[in-house]
């Protein structure tokens, strides 16, 4: 069989160890270990032999496979499992004939995929985990690191009052602390075994359904659900989600980090490498690829996650194409997430501060991006009405003549007669007027840390 | 102001709770009710005088305000709580000239704004909370009333073994338990407070930023969160995508419901009501008009689900476009989901069930769904591989002779010998082939009890 | 009746005239206009007595009903058509008893509903086509105002070789003759006539059923379709495609006007207007309104269309939820694009453009943006690599002195002697490496006269 | 370098030859034969010397380059071409070292990127043009075959007045014959040329750049549109969207396909096949999976649609992130498009007709579905009131006895008196009610065969 390649861009928007877990091999794994779990767990049930499980688990790994056949034949079967058992029958019984009766005892085609597919993402769970915890850690790192660092807050992406550098990465540091909330308080209800034969009712195992429910749960370290869900799928949903939530949030942090990547701005960068992003006649340029990336993760996700919610009202007890539009979404969103994910482990650690020009633009508006702080501190000599009409003039002043607001309260006799040069300087200077732009900091990252225990 | 009103559908598609929590005089409110408690806390510390507290409450009720003045005003301001700020402080100033000046103090729009919509959502977690609740009742009673009542199983929309009414009713109940645990989980992340001045750092605030930051919370009973959120919206979208999980499960129980009061099944049904879903034509006709809303929420809430994870990406400090697209997204998808649990409330709690059509359908097939029973059986005397031979020859047989599976395993000598008539009606019965149906109903059962407690 | 309303972003995200084409008093109209329309039709071709015409077009009035106590009827009926044939009876009875038996006659309720609505969709694509127009006529106005001003080019949000701003205009153009094309051609597939009687056969009508057809179809000035669409609904969802498309269009202007209007940038602004977008203590800030308008319906509407999507399989020969869904999604749809569309008219035709930030923002990278040209003219002199690589050291050089392009060129005896400062000045002049942006304008502004013809 | 295939679900997904087209090798051969068109063009307006196509024509075949190489590459450049042009400049150094200077001489990774696309597309276009027709001819064979047989009309999923077979083939016809007048429609906007440069205005190549256009446009046999659209993407999405909207109809076509083939109406189903849906125990279960495919399909596509416009709005003269989201999402619709659209071509051909159940269903009201035939003759005789209550009456007494309407009007003295048995047989036959149901098909029939002339 003749197999396209359809990995261009695998490289740049997904992680190599997110897409081994859901490859053609990883998926035939899954459904295999579920086989090999089950034998062993009808074995220890006494509903087969124990001698049946060497020669099932023996045939129980996906290099057996021939996945190019395996394709074919899911078009006639309309699943993945049905060709699958079959020739994991033919697989036992080449070593065991009388084996091959054993195989996927009492279980239905879709136990196999889905309870395959739940250990792929456990698989998948474990690597969004650990990067997760990586970036929490990067960021709270660096949002320590600039704490003390002012920059222009921008509002409607113009200029407000100031901010720092450290708090806007605590702000991505929150969400990071949030998705790793809620990634451990779906675990318990998306690892589940599914296990219920043809129609849900585990009849054909009769009085050992149950048993071998238990047992087959504990082989493969699974939660028991209340019952089957084969077409109650709100936990794969769930998880489709928070991934969508995470692609979102990653989305944040990159459209931010290109908005200060800017050539107008020239803030903060992604670190540069050779031949990234680069230009050879315009060595100005630094393209934000690991940017685009996250921004690129964040604008397919949530149609992604639109496609399994609308997946979700699964037709009595097995669905006929909603289930089919799961197949290939819910990796598809694990491996972009899992892409997003990766680039930001990338640029976070190394970002590139240019603190010349965090300065130079903070003086963008010459001065008025503090005018609040000079308008408080009169209110309390002049009062608030008073100190406010003041502020206003001077500062409209220093826009119609396109000076300083520190020249123009200089020379304004009401306001020179209460701050000297000196405490002037003082209000104008961003780093005085941060409000709880550290506590923000000190939070996060302590949220972090608390997380981390 | 000419307004023309679009709500036709209203009354069909939501309820009337949540539409009244997201009406605009429920916006409006919300940001009251947060001037209100921020005049209390800064009072509380010290930051105005006690004595404008009662000018800014006793102007903080939204029938003082001209609704369609204020949407007008909405669109120079570019959002809502400028406009109702200047209001206010007109409200205000007109019984206490000095109070005015204290309003508002050290807030942006948008703390308005968002701790509004947050106490919005207060209310319509309870609302959502009571509903699930009752449903959940509902569905408990009535799978525990039909545990015993075996129907056809439906895999592929195709006949498979036997279920029970009572465990399709256990799978719609356990989707509910695992969102009312949801719903408990993300309640302290959404039920924050937004407080962060101009950029947020309330750096406007100095000291006291902090304590007003507190007393704040503690005034309108809301979590202080890690750092203000204006461009961190995760807390937001994470609801959002509950309410679409909360969908998509009525969507199935809509959709199965919807099935099974075709012509064609006539099993379940939705009560009947004078003049509800009727044709004086066709008295054989049921239209299902509670389902058809349970399905219209769930095929509307991905797109708007989408939306939500698409407006992550906020920009820097305050975000032009995609803030606002949330603001009519959100209440949309509430009351959405408002009206599709009021539908599954009435239809639940009032089910009809046709006993006779049930039993009968279940012989659709002439005794083939329980094949797999005769086999398993036989294959206690015979050995599997034989039992399932036999029992797949007479089943063709049936079929190609329109016969029922009975007669020809009753002429069939190599089975007749070894069951006579009474075993063979007991393996047929589908009574008898439910497996742990029985079990499904009680665990459910079981954690809506334990989850109610 | 109650009936909070929920109207506070209205007027500052959907225009007037749409708002009204899509109010309830329009959709009760509408179907008003079918069922008076099918009186005359039927009248005309002898299936009802012309008498009863009269009494039928009397009441088909939309001021006549009680929106209130109909969209409490709709929640029992399943739809608003019902109810509102019920009241139109019982209101033709009032005046003509016997006329009352020839309303609705043959018809069923979804044809009442979706001619009604083609019936909005037509007044909606006159407002449509008439604001895309003169959007049109503003663009082709401002890119042909501004066709010779250099601006930076940006790729990846960094500055690349120059641009016209004209040019950038022009981009902004073509999309909307494109979508005025798209219009067109749709125009006819879906101003068509729904009428199929109870199943799609107008079984009801025997003999007289095409002429009855064909005489509505002329009453009303729609097309007559190949047959019913009561469940082939491609139609509207082309034209929500297309609501889509020119959303996204709208919002890549808004998006690129938002990033120009940056403080770090300041290049090309929406119109000022009194307490737009402004802030008393921070007299630089234009906050982008309108632009986050356009932003907004752009993320708003691909969710919107997704829905209108999701809702094509519609079963057999009406469907119950996927039907539902549409009721108000298309007509969200119009009213957003109207909004954004009342923006860009805002917007466009009064864009204030700071020649001075175009011009200086050109100079932020010294020269580099301008190498290219330098490069290829050199080129000429000593061949392609050899004045490439010249051109690339004195890049670097620039860029590690942080001097000027210029002064490292002239210093570079190799360049100095084959052009003298002046041929270097009008090298490094962005006006003269402009390239075809003018042939672009006139391309763009001469489609969008071919169309206006 | 080690990569994992992700293609299990490939073959029943999708079609080969779409997957060809937009495979990894698809889309370099794209790129590389906009470079040697590229050369052929500026060879024949003299930019470049002819001597040097020859060695760029040899070097742009994909299987010299190596795309796992490629892949890595990527992920540093952040697109395709930037990797791919360096390569083809080797390549065509180490034949002709003078001509790799001409390579990819003033275009951009985007030129080569986007008119790669439109080349890839243009092949997609060809093959969906061919379903499509093929689709047609199949459809309006079966609607002419099924013209005159009856089934029951179902609304709400509720059995309503008969309608034929030919009749419901004859919608999802019409369905796609819109299509194809859709795709024909925007065919030139799609096929066009893109051709910018660095910021697009073709700058460095001089007066030469737009003699280049018109020879490369002609080379590629691509239209030349108004400008570059480097960040005007609406003709890509408008693609997209009629993709989305021919991924519903076959979604549409497969839901009814898949209701039809319950085993609770068994009407009609799609063809068997060896393997194919069955079950060894349940002989009678035909598990519809090329609906399944038809479903997933229009599940699948809302979402990617969305993604698509979604990223519209692209950041001035190229965008990050928006663009990159692009690059899988359009190849992936167009190829779950495909495989629907082979499902659909493999059910209709041979779809399969129960004639037996469709009478016996229509029969299953006991005559309900044709009380409006009887009524309406009855009014003939008795005036439209007296005939409709009398019918009614006898309606609700043939469901409250349980009996066939047939007998229970014949009972009526008021009915007998008027109609005797025959015509009673007459009325009560559903040949005799299905009124435009030919017209239907044959105005369908008609389109079809207009569009193939």
């Amino acid at each position: 069989m003749n197999r396209p390649s359809n990995q261009l861009f695998d490289v740049y928007f997904t992680s190599a160890p997110m897409r081994e877990v859901f490859s053609d091999r990883g998926r035939v794994q899954g459904m295999l270990d579920f086989e090999a779990a089950l034998a062993r767990a009808e074995a220890r049930t006494g509903v087969i032999p124990a001698t049946a499980v060497d020669a099932v688990e023996a045939a129980c790994h996906a290099e057996h496979y021939d996945l190019c056949a395996l394709a074919e034949a899911v078009a006639t079967a309309g699943n993945s499992a049905i060709p699958l058992v079959k020739a994991l029958g033919r697989q036992v019984a080449a070593n065991d004939p009388d084996a091959e009766k054993y195989v996927h005892l009492g279980a239905t085609s879709q136990d196999a995929m889905d309870t395959g597919l739940v250990l792929q993402l456990r698989q998948a769970l474990a690597l969004l985990e650990t990067d997760l915890r990586r970036l929490g850690d990067a960021l709270a790192d660096q949002a320590a690191r600039h704490a003390e660092i002012p920059m222009a807050g921008r509002t409607w992406l113009q200029h407000a009052t100031p901010v720092t550098l450290g708090m806007k990465i605590a702000g991505w540091l929150g969400a990071v602390t949030r998705h790793r909330q809620r990634l451990a308080e779906l675990r318990p209800r998306l690892l589940c075994l599914q296990f219920g034969g043809a129609s849900g009712s585990l009849a054909a195992l009769g009085e050992q359904a149950w048993p071998v429910s238990e047992a087959l749960a504990g082989e493969l370290g699974l939660n028991l659900p209340d019952q089957p869900w084969h077409t109650q799928r709100d936990r794969l949903v769930e998880f489709a989600s928070l991934l969508g939530l995470i692609a979102g949030s990653l989305g944040k942090l990159g459209r931010d980090l290109a908005l200060l990547m800017q050539t107008d701005v020239g803030e903060v960068f992604e670190p540069a490498a050779p031949g990234k992003g680069g230009s050879s006649t315009m060595p100005h340029k630094r393209n934000p690829v690991g940017c685009a990336v996250m921004i690129a993760a964040a604008t397919r996700a949530p149609g992604l996650v639109a496609t399994m919610l609308s997946a979700l009202p699964q037709e009595h007890e097995r669905s006929l194409g909603l289930w089919h539009a799961e197949w290939e979404t819910l990796p598809e969103l694990c491996c972009l997430v899992s892409g997003a994910l990766s680039q930001a482990l990338i640029a976070v650690p190394a970002l590139e501060v240019d603190g010349e020009r965090l300065r130079g633009n903070l003086e963008l508006t010459r001065g008025l991006v503090l005018a609040e702080a000079v308008s408080i501190a009169l209110a309390q000599r002049v009062g608030r009405e008073k100190a406010h009409e003041l502020v206003e003039q001077c500062c409209k002043q220093a826009v119609a003549e396109g000076r300083h607001l520190r020249g123009v309260l200089r020379d304004s006799p009401e306001v020179s007669s209460r701050f000297n040069d000196a405490e002037l300087d003082r209000l104008l200077d961003p780093a005085n007027y941060l409000g709880q732009a550290r506590r923000w900091v000190e939070r996060a990252v302590a949220e972090h840390h608390a997380l981390n225990e």
